[in-house]
């Protein structure tokens, strides 16, 4: 069990004078924020990408960012990764480029390309996202334990309201949470900590905090798992990539309730309602 | 009061077959969802930038989305612009692209530019994002009323549960809402809007039901507002911003609670807490 690192806890609030309504009277206080900085991934020596993240876990967000876009697919293939925090850098290093230009990264792809219903719309997800197969199934009252304990394990999230936070799960336990202010972010910090350690995904799950959008889906995809949980809604893309990339999506997952999205063969009592 | 257009609504969301968990049975289920769709912005015929939105108000969000990017300031900068909706394109057609180059836009900015502790991340930011110097103020009571508003007029949120909702206000009334899946879409929605109908922003209020991260803290001095409100947590970059640009930021409004975060000065009720 990891959890959110006393660094990462550390590094990832700080504190703001304030005045609050708290129904009867407006007091002064002190508020916990969650702290937003910008980084700048330089990639073989030019400026690749700025993002704006919960400075944690930077290392593995680099690594799974740089993974999410295609850029690679092993951390080997990662020569060197320095970072200047104080500066809002990281400078990567990679043993080669393929023949991508940084041009083609963001390259939009329009059409159908691998046959039936996929598209995507942008061209490294074409490259990158694939279909997951996986046997892995849960009951509902694992993915209610799984989302409780997402929950308990947010203490951030609680104090500034302001973070995501996405966990990798054995179908009975969280294995590591992450926080950041972006959605990507989280789940590119869980990337990143599977790539650097080689941890095999048919039998993990994603648990997450936020939105099911599109790009959450696509990025399950590209990890490998296959059955995505969720506090809020997904939106009718993700729905469409999720139910065509092979991933179960359970949302609004709150208090009793939950609904399952796509590919409810995954999920035990599912199965049983379309048995009898 | 403008709200929600139909036809806003009809092409905001769509429906799916789910099972709901209830508490106690599994049950298949239509449920709505939230539509999400890709728009490649074509900029004199070049491609610019590839958003994915929720498809409505195409013309104001992509008139915002120019602004907010600093390629324009005034509608009438904006030679022409089409819709090739079905097929995700919006075509741009400016009257003179100024010696901005594609490359300038996304081009960080860093250190100190502008004196003081104002720090920009984008270089357009520091073109586009200047103080906000307005006399107006607002009650608790407003604040409230305002939110309560919002979410009223947000029935797509509640149907969906997958978009954020913006609204332009006076004092004590909505003028406009817009619902987007993205932060950042629903936000120039309305820009595009106050450009398109050349609507003073001086005695104006955003309304807003996401978080404040430091790009809608942005937004909303790009846009002119002094006062801004929303029913969740900012970001310490996003206070930071706030704070320098003269922005009041009301956060965290639910209920009978609320926090007020940056400018207190503008919260009738603050000032008479600092007075005593």
């Amino acid at each position: 069990m990891d959890g959110l690192e006393p660094k990462s806890a550390s590094s990832a609030t700080t504190t703001w004078s304030i005045h609050r309504y708290d129904g009867s009277e407006v007091l002064p206080a002190q508020d916990d924020i969650a702290i937003e900085a910008p980084l700048t991934i330089m990639l073989n020596g030019e400026e690749f990408a700025t993002l704006v993240y919960t400075p944690s876990d930077t290392v593995d967000m680099v690594t799974g960012f740089l993974a999410s876009e295609g850029l690679i697919r092993f951390v080997d293939q990662i020569e060197s990764l320095t970072l200047e925090e104080d500066r809002g850098f990281a400078h990567v290093k990679l043993r080669q480029l393929h023949q991508l230009s940084r041009e083609m990264v963001s390259k939009r792809f329009i059409g159908s390309c691998c046959g039936k219903s996929r598209q995507f719309y942008f061209h490294n997800d074409m490259r990158t996202a694939k279909t997951v197969r996986t046997k892995l199934s849960l009951t509902i009252a694992q993915c209610f334990h799984l989302m409780r304990e997402l929950q308990d394990q947010s203490a951030e999230f609680r104090l500034t309201g302001g973070l995501h936070n996405a966990a990798l799960c054995t179908a009975n336990e969280l294995l590591v949470t992450r926080a950041d202010i972006g959605r990507h972010n989280a789940l590119d910090k869980i990337y990143g900590h599977i790539l650097r350690g080689r941890i095999p995904v048919k039998d993990k799950i994603l648990a997450f905090s936020g939105r099911v959008s599109s790009e959450v889906a696509l990025k399950a995809a590209k990890i490998g798992v296959g059955i995505l949980l969720s506090k809020s809604a997904p939106t009718d893309l993700a729905l469409r990539l999720a139910d065509d990339l092979g991933i179960t999506v359970v949302g609004f997952i709150r208090r009793n309730h939950l609904t399952v999205y796509t590919h409810p063969e995954r999920i035990v009592e599912c199965t049983q309602g379309l048995k009898s």
